[in-house]
Protein backbone atom coordinates (compact mmCIF):
# COMPACT_ATOMS: atom_id res chain seq x y z
CA UNK A 1 0.00 0.00 0.00
CA UNK A 2 1.20 3.68 -0.97
CA UNK A 3 0.38 5.98 1.62
CA UNK A 4 0.27 9.99 1.91
CA UNK A 5 0.22 12.58 4.60
CA UNK A 6 -0.44 16.07 3.36
CA UNK A 7 -0.08 18.80 5.56
CA UNK A 8 -2.58 21.62 4.97
CA UNK A 9 -1.73 24.65 7.09
CA UNK A 10 -4.08 26.66 6.51
CA UNK A 11 -6.93 24.46 5.37
CA UNK A 12 -10.53 25.01 6.40
CA UNK A 13 -12.06 22.99 9.23
CA UNK A 14 -15.28 24.89 8.84
CA UNK A 15 -17.34 23.82 6.56
CA UNK A 16 -18.98 26.95 5.75
CA UNK A 17 -16.59 27.82 3.53
CA UNK A 18 -17.46 29.09 -0.37
CA UNK A 19 -16.63 26.47 -3.02
CA UNK A 20 -16.16 29.87 -5.19
CA UNK A 21 -12.87 30.68 -3.52
CA UNK A 22 -11.02 27.21 -2.05
CA UNK A 23 -8.12 29.17 -2.66
CA UNK A 24 -8.73 31.92 -0.35
CA UNK A 25 -10.89 31.92 2.11
CA UNK A 26 -11.04 27.66 2.72
CA UNK A 27 -7.35 28.23 3.34
CA UNK A 28 -5.86 26.50 0.22
CA UNK A 29 -8.07 23.49 0.23
CA UNK A 30 -7.63 24.03 -3.95
CA UNK A 31 -4.45 22.29 -3.04
CA UNK A 32 -5.55 19.56 -1.36
CA UNK A 33 -8.25 18.70 -3.95
CA UNK A 34 -5.52 18.61 -6.53
CA UNK A 35 -3.62 16.28 -4.28
CA UNK A 36 -6.88 13.49 -3.79
CA UNK A 37 -7.05 14.00 -7.71
CA UNK A 38 -3.27 12.94 -8.02
CA UNK A 39 -3.44 10.61 -5.54
CA UNK A 40 -6.11 8.47 -6.43
CA UNK A 41 -6.78 8.67 -10.15
CA UNK A 42 -6.18 6.84 -13.03
CA UNK A 43 -7.03 7.05 -16.15
CA UNK A 44 -10.80 5.62 -16.47
CA UNK A 45 -10.08 3.77 -12.77
CA UNK A 46 -8.51 4.39 -9.49
CA UNK A 47 -5.83 3.61 -7.51
CA UNK A 48 -7.25 1.13 -4.76
CA UNK A 49 -4.03 0.68 -2.90
CA UNK A 50 -3.80 4.29 -2.01
CA UNK A 51 -4.20 5.64 1.80
CA UNK A 52 -3.90 9.91 1.83
CA UNK A 53 -4.50 11.99 5.11
CA UNK A 54 -4.92 15.32 4.94
CA UNK A 55 -3.60 17.06 8.05
CA UNK A 56 -5.41 20.20 8.25
CA UNK A 57 -4.38 23.12 10.49
CA UNK A 58 -3.16 20.07 12.57
CA UNK A 59 -6.51 19.66 14.49
CA UNK A 60 -8.47 17.53 12.07
CA UNK A 61 -7.19 14.91 9.51
CA UNK A 62 -9.55 13.40 6.66
CA UNK A 63 -8.95 9.88 5.91
CA UNK A 64 -9.40 9.04 2.33
CA UNK A 65 -9.38 5.18 1.20
CA UNK A 66 -8.71 4.03 -2.37
CA UNK A 67 -10.48 0.70 -1.31
CA UNK A 68 -14.04 2.01 -0.55
CA UNK A 69 -14.06 5.46 -2.11
CA UNK A 70 -17.17 6.30 -3.82
CA UNK A 71 -18.33 9.34 -5.70
CA UNK A 72 -14.81 11.00 -5.83
CA UNK A 73 -14.70 13.06 -9.38
CA UNK A 74 -11.41 14.54 -10.70
CA UNK A 75 -12.51 18.50 -10.44
CA UNK A 76 -11.60 20.47 -7.38
CA UNK A 77 -15.40 21.49 -7.17
CA UNK A 78 -16.73 18.35 -6.74
CA UNK A 79 -13.70 17.30 -4.25
CA UNK A 80 -14.24 19.84 -2.00
CA UNK A 81 -17.77 18.98 -1.66
CA UNK A 82 -16.67 15.73 -0.10
CA UNK A 83 -14.21 17.75 2.11
CA UNK A 84 -17.18 20.11 2.99
CA UNK A 85 -19.75 16.89 3.60
CA UNK A 86 -16.74 15.31 6.35
CA UNK A 87 -16.56 19.07 7.91
CA UNK A 88 -20.39 19.18 8.43
CA UNK A 89 -20.13 15.61 9.51
CA UNK A 90 -17.89 16.76 12.22
CA UNK A 91 -20.22 19.32 13.72
CA UNK A 92 -22.85 17.35 14.41
CA UNK A 93 -21.09 14.45 16.22
CA UNK A 94 -18.28 13.81 18.66
CA UNK A 95 -14.97 13.67 16.60
CA UNK A 96 -13.10 12.56 19.16
CA UNK A 97 -13.49 8.97 17.44
CA UNK A 98 -12.98 8.82 13.67
CA UNK A 99 -16.11 9.52 11.82
CA UNK A 100 -17.29 8.11 7.96
CA UNK A 101 -18.87 10.65 5.96
CA UNK A 102 -19.18 9.22 2.64
CA UNK A 103 -17.77 6.00 1.42
CA UNK A 104 -13.96 6.05 1.63
CA UNK A 105 -13.50 9.05 3.62
CA UNK A 106 -13.32 9.79 7.11
CA UNK A 107 -12.61 12.97 9.60
CA UNK A 108 -10.96 12.70 12.95
CA UNK A 109 -9.81 15.15 15.71
CA UNK A 110 -6.11 14.30 15.64
CA UNK A 111 -3.10 16.38 14.23
CA UNK A 112 0.03 15.39 12.56
CA UNK A 113 2.19 13.82 15.37
CA UNK A 114 -0.91 11.65 15.88
CA UNK A 115 -1.67 10.32 12.47
CA UNK A 116 2.26 9.94 11.90
CA UNK A 117 2.41 7.72 15.09
CA UNK A 118 -0.24 5.51 13.84
CA UNK A 119 1.49 4.57 10.32
CA UNK A 120 2.50 1.60 9.48
CA UNK A 121 5.17 1.83 6.66
CA UNK A 122 8.62 3.94 5.58
CA UNK A 123 8.76 7.23 5.81
CA UNK A 124 9.64 9.68 2.97
CA UNK A 125 9.63 13.03 3.37
CA UNK A 126 9.03 14.53 -0.04
CA UNK A 127 11.36 17.89 0.19
CA UNK A 128 13.14 20.00 -2.36
CA UNK A 129 16.31 19.52 -0.33
CA UNK A 130 15.86 15.73 -0.25
CA UNK A 131 18.07 13.28 -1.95
CA UNK A 132 17.01 12.72 -5.55
CA UNK A 133 14.71 9.80 -5.80
CA UNK A 134 16.49 7.68 -8.27
CA UNK A 135 19.13 7.59 -5.31
CA UNK A 136 16.50 6.17 -2.82
CA UNK A 137 15.27 2.86 -2.78
CA UNK A 138 12.06 2.41 -3.25
CA UNK A 139 9.78 0.70 -0.08
CA UNK A 140 7.03 -1.55 -0.39
CA UNK A 141 5.26 -0.14 2.16
CA UNK A 142 5.88 3.88 1.17
CA UNK A 143 4.55 6.82 3.63
CA UNK A 144 5.10 10.07 1.85
CA UNK A 145 4.45 13.08 4.13
CA UNK A 146 4.36 16.75 2.01
CA UNK A 147 3.14 20.05 2.97
CA UNK A 148 1.09 22.30 0.96
CA UNK A 149 2.27 25.60 -0.38
CA UNK A 150 4.05 26.30 2.24
CA UNK A 151 7.26 24.99 4.45
CA UNK A 152 7.16 22.38 6.86
CA UNK A 153 7.45 23.55 10.49
CA UNK A 154 9.93 23.45 12.63
CA UNK A 155 7.68 21.07 15.11
CA UNK A 156 6.39 18.93 11.65
CA UNK A 157 10.34 18.44 10.86
CA UNK A 158 11.06 17.41 14.63
CA UNK A 159 8.41 14.34 14.36
CA UNK A 160 9.86 13.20 10.59
CA UNK A 161 13.39 13.69 12.13
CA UNK A 162 11.95 11.19 15.50
CA UNK A 163 10.37 8.86 12.84
CA UNK A 164 13.83 9.13 11.18
CA UNK A 165 11.99 9.66 8.06
CA UNK A 166 14.60 10.05 4.75
CA UNK A 167 14.02 12.83 2.57
CA UNK A 168 13.91 12.45 -1.09
CA UNK A 169 13.35 14.97 -4.16
CA UNK A 170 11.19 14.37 -6.72
CA UNK A 171 13.32 16.15 -8.84
CA UNK A 172 15.44 19.33 -9.29
CA UNK A 173 12.75 21.76 -9.49
CA UNK A 174 10.65 22.62 -6.30
CA UNK A 175 7.30 21.55 -7.34
CA UNK A 176 3.67 21.43 -6.02
CA UNK A 177 2.68 19.17 -3.67
CA UNK A 178 -0.17 17.72 -5.85
CA UNK A 179 2.78 16.99 -8.91
CA UNK A 180 5.13 15.52 -6.19
CA UNK A 181 2.64 12.82 -5.76
CA UNK A 182 2.53 12.07 -9.55
CA UNK A 183 5.82 12.07 -9.53
CA UNK A 184 5.69 9.46 -6.76
CA UNK A 185 3.49 7.13 -8.08
CA UNK A 186 5.66 7.26 -11.43
CA UNK A 187 8.17 6.48 -9.30
CA UNK A 188 6.99 3.11 -7.73
CA UNK A 189 4.58 2.84 -11.08
CA UNK A 190 8.21 2.34 -13.11
CA UNK A 191 10.46 0.28 -10.46
CA UNK A 192 12.52 3.40 -9.39
CA UNK A 193 13.26 3.78 -13.59
CA UNK A 194 15.23 1.10 -13.69
CA UNK A 195 12.78 -1.86 -15.01
CA UNK A 196 10.42 -0.06 -16.86
CA UNK B 1 11.32 25.11 -25.16
CA UNK B 2 8.45 22.26 -23.95
CA UNK B 3 5.34 22.49 -26.08
CA UNK B 4 2.13 20.77 -24.99
CA UNK B 5 -0.98 20.20 -27.57
CA UNK B 6 -4.00 18.78 -25.83
CA UNK B 7 -6.79 18.36 -27.66
CA UNK B 8 -10.21 18.91 -25.54
CA UNK B 9 -12.72 17.11 -27.84
CA UNK B 10 -15.71 17.93 -26.12
CA UNK B 11 -14.03 21.16 -24.83
CA UNK B 12 -16.94 24.45 -24.79
CA UNK B 13 -15.88 27.32 -27.56
CA UNK B 14 -19.49 29.10 -26.00
CA UNK B 15 -18.47 31.05 -23.59
CA UNK B 16 -21.93 30.77 -21.71
CA UNK B 17 -20.38 27.93 -19.90
CA UNK B 18 -21.37 27.92 -15.69
CA UNK B 19 -17.94 27.74 -13.70
CA UNK B 20 -19.74 25.82 -11.50
CA UNK B 21 -19.99 22.81 -13.72
CA UNK B 22 -16.74 22.59 -15.96
CA UNK B 23 -17.11 18.60 -15.82
CA UNK B 24 -20.76 18.79 -17.28
CA UNK B 25 -21.83 21.65 -19.42
CA UNK B 26 -18.47 23.09 -19.90
CA UNK B 27 -17.33 19.65 -21.66
CA UNK B 28 -14.71 18.43 -19.34
CA UNK B 29 -13.19 21.67 -19.37
CA UNK B 30 -11.76 20.84 -15.74
CA UNK B 31 -9.53 17.82 -17.58
CA UNK B 32 -7.74 21.25 -19.45
CA UNK B 33 -7.24 23.99 -16.69
CA UNK B 34 -5.34 20.71 -14.95
CA UNK B 35 -3.13 20.60 -17.96
CA UNK B 36 -2.66 24.30 -17.60
CA UNK B 37 -1.70 23.53 -14.20
CA UNK B 38 0.53 21.17 -14.55
CA UNK B 39 2.39 22.84 -17.97
CA UNK B 40 3.07 25.68 -15.97
CA UNK B 41 3.34 25.98 -12.10
CA UNK B 42 6.46 25.30 -10.46
CA UNK B 43 5.97 25.52 -6.28
CA UNK B 44 6.21 29.97 -6.12
CA UNK B 45 7.36 29.65 -9.38
CA UNK B 46 6.30 29.63 -13.56
CA UNK B 47 7.55 27.30 -16.11
CA UNK B 48 8.20 30.18 -18.35
CA UNK B 49 10.13 28.02 -21.30
CA UNK B 50 6.86 26.41 -22.08
CA UNK B 51 4.37 26.97 -24.48
CA UNK B 52 0.62 24.99 -24.27
CA UNK B 53 -1.60 24.81 -27.14
CA UNK B 54 -5.58 23.93 -26.17
CA UNK B 55 -7.62 22.26 -29.25
CA UNK B 56 -10.92 22.56 -28.36
CA UNK B 57 -13.70 20.64 -30.46
CA UNK B 58 -11.20 21.10 -33.12
CA UNK B 59 -12.44 24.30 -34.17
CA UNK B 60 -10.82 26.83 -31.64
CA UNK B 61 -7.18 26.72 -30.42
CA UNK B 62 -6.10 28.76 -27.50
CA UNK B 63 -2.42 29.30 -26.75
CA UNK B 64 -0.81 29.65 -23.57
CA UNK B 65 3.17 31.47 -23.34
CA UNK B 66 4.91 30.73 -20.22
CA UNK B 67 7.07 33.59 -21.05
CA UNK B 68 4.32 36.01 -20.81
CA UNK B 69 1.32 34.25 -18.36
CA UNK B 70 0.28 37.08 -15.81
CA UNK B 71 -2.70 36.37 -13.69
CA UNK B 72 -2.44 32.57 -13.50
CA UNK B 73 -3.38 31.09 -9.99
CA UNK B 74 -3.22 27.34 -9.80
CA UNK B 75 -6.68 26.50 -9.02
CA UNK B 76 -9.52 25.46 -11.45
CA UNK B 77 -12.12 27.74 -10.96
CA UNK B 78 -9.75 30.85 -11.85
CA UNK B 79 -8.11 29.03 -14.38
CA UNK B 80 -11.40 28.18 -16.13
CA UNK B 81 -11.91 32.13 -15.89
CA UNK B 82 -9.83 32.59 -18.17
CA UNK B 83 -9.87 30.48 -20.92
CA UNK B 84 -14.00 31.78 -20.42
CA UNK B 85 -12.39 35.43 -21.47
CA UNK B 86 -10.68 33.95 -24.16
CA UNK B 87 -13.72 32.85 -25.45
CA UNK B 88 -16.03 35.76 -24.90
CA UNK B 89 -12.83 37.53 -26.99
CA UNK B 90 -13.37 35.57 -29.74
CA UNK B 91 -17.12 35.96 -29.45
CA UNK B 92 -16.69 39.83 -30.60
CA UNK B 93 -13.66 39.73 -32.40
CA UNK B 94 -12.59 37.76 -35.81
CA UNK B 95 -10.43 34.88 -34.33
CA UNK B 96 -9.65 34.02 -38.45
CA UNK B 97 -6.33 36.05 -36.93
CA UNK B 98 -4.90 35.06 -33.94
CA UNK B 99 -6.65 37.52 -30.57
CA UNK B 100 -4.50 38.09 -27.33
CA UNK B 101 -7.66 37.70 -24.40
CA UNK B 102 -4.90 38.67 -21.09
CA UNK B 103 -1.48 38.40 -20.80
CA UNK B 104 0.06 34.72 -22.31
CA UNK B 105 -3.54 33.77 -23.59
CA UNK B 106 -4.24 33.95 -27.20
CA UNK B 107 -7.25 32.67 -29.09
CA UNK B 108 -7.54 31.65 -32.70
CA UNK B 109 -10.09 29.65 -35.23
CA UNK B 110 -7.60 27.21 -35.71
CA UNK B 111 -8.07 23.15 -35.57
CA UNK B 112 -5.31 20.44 -34.62
CA UNK B 113 -4.28 19.80 -38.23
CA UNK B 114 -3.12 23.88 -38.44
CA UNK B 115 -1.49 23.68 -34.71
CA UNK B 116 0.53 20.58 -35.47
CA UNK B 117 1.48 21.90 -39.02
CA UNK B 118 2.43 25.62 -37.44
CA UNK B 119 4.70 23.85 -34.75
CA UNK B 120 8.73 23.11 -34.79
CA UNK B 121 9.84 20.48 -32.77
CA UNK B 122 10.08 16.76 -32.62
CA UNK B 123 6.46 15.48 -31.80
CA UNK B 124 5.90 12.76 -29.06
CA UNK B 125 2.57 11.07 -29.10
CA UNK B 126 1.96 10.58 -25.10
CA UNK B 127 0.04 7.58 -25.40
CA UNK B 128 -0.50 3.91 -23.00
CA UNK B 129 0.64 1.67 -26.19
CA UNK B 130 3.69 3.60 -26.82
CA UNK B 131 7.26 3.15 -26.16
CA UNK B 132 8.21 3.37 -22.46
CA UNK B 133 9.66 6.84 -21.58
CA UNK B 134 12.99 5.25 -20.25
CA UNK B 135 13.63 3.81 -24.15
CA UNK B 136 12.58 7.15 -25.56
CA UNK B 137 15.53 9.81 -26.14
CA UNK B 138 14.52 13.28 -24.99
CA UNK B 139 14.71 15.98 -27.33
CA UNK B 140 15.62 19.19 -27.14
CA UNK B 141 12.37 20.69 -28.70
CA UNK B 142 9.83 18.43 -27.61
CA UNK B 143 6.09 18.87 -28.49
CA UNK B 144 4.41 16.56 -26.69
CA UNK B 145 0.77 15.71 -28.03
CA UNK B 146 -2.09 14.49 -25.95
CA UNK B 147 -5.66 13.65 -26.07
CA UNK B 148 -8.27 14.41 -22.97
CA UNK B 149 -10.51 12.04 -21.43
CA UNK B 150 -11.45 10.32 -24.88
CA UNK B 151 -8.77 8.61 -27.09
CA UNK B 152 -7.32 9.73 -30.18
CA UNK B 153 -9.89 9.81 -33.01
CA UNK B 154 -8.41 8.55 -36.06
CA UNK B 155 -8.03 11.47 -37.86
CA UNK B 156 -5.68 12.60 -35.49
CA UNK B 157 -3.56 9.25 -35.29
CA UNK B 158 -3.02 9.96 -39.51
CA UNK B 159 -1.75 13.69 -38.77
CA UNK B 160 0.33 12.26 -35.57
CA UNK B 161 1.91 9.29 -37.86
CA UNK B 162 2.33 11.91 -41.10
CA UNK B 163 4.33 13.87 -38.92
CA UNK B 164 6.19 10.76 -38.13
CA UNK B 165 5.29 11.31 -34.44
CA UNK B 166 7.07 8.77 -31.77
CA UNK B 167 4.85 7.57 -29.62
CA UNK B 168 5.73 7.56 -25.90
CA UNK B 169 4.38 6.27 -22.60
CA UNK B 170 4.68 7.90 -18.79
CA UNK B 171 4.42 4.45 -17.48
CA UNK B 172 3.06 1.07 -17.47
CA UNK B 173 -0.34 2.79 -15.83
CA UNK B 174 -2.75 4.76 -18.11
CA UNK B 175 -2.86 8.31 -16.84
CA UNK B 176 -4.59 11.34 -16.89
CA UNK B 177 -3.36 14.23 -19.55
CA UNK B 178 -2.70 16.54 -16.92
CA UNK B 179 -0.46 13.53 -14.41
CA UNK B 180 1.40 12.38 -17.95
CA UNK B 181 2.21 16.48 -18.40
CA UNK B 182 3.67 16.03 -14.95
CA UNK B 183 6.12 13.24 -15.56
CA UNK B 184 7.12 14.28 -18.67
CA UNK B 185 8.53 17.31 -17.15
CA UNK B 186 9.94 15.45 -14.23
CA UNK B 187 11.23 13.25 -17.51
CA UNK B 188 12.52 15.91 -19.17
CA UNK B 189 14.49 17.68 -15.78
CA UNK B 190 15.62 14.69 -14.12
CA UNK B 191 17.45 14.06 -18.12
CA UNK B 192 15.56 11.27 -19.04
CA UNK B 193 16.10 9.18 -15.92
CA UNK B 194 19.65 9.35 -16.09
CA UNK B 195 21.60 12.11 -14.65
CA UNK B 196 19.67 12.92 -11.57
Amino acid sequence: MRQFIVLGHEAATDPEFTLKDLPGSAGRLDVLCRCINAAFFLSHDLRRDVRLYLVLQDSYTVRLEGEELQYLNPDEWSTASLLKKALQKKEVNDASEELRSTPGIYIAERGFADVLESVDGTVIQLHEEGDPASQVSAPDDPVFVLSDHQDFTEAESELLAARHAQRASMGPKRLHANHAIVVAHNFLDTNGYQRY
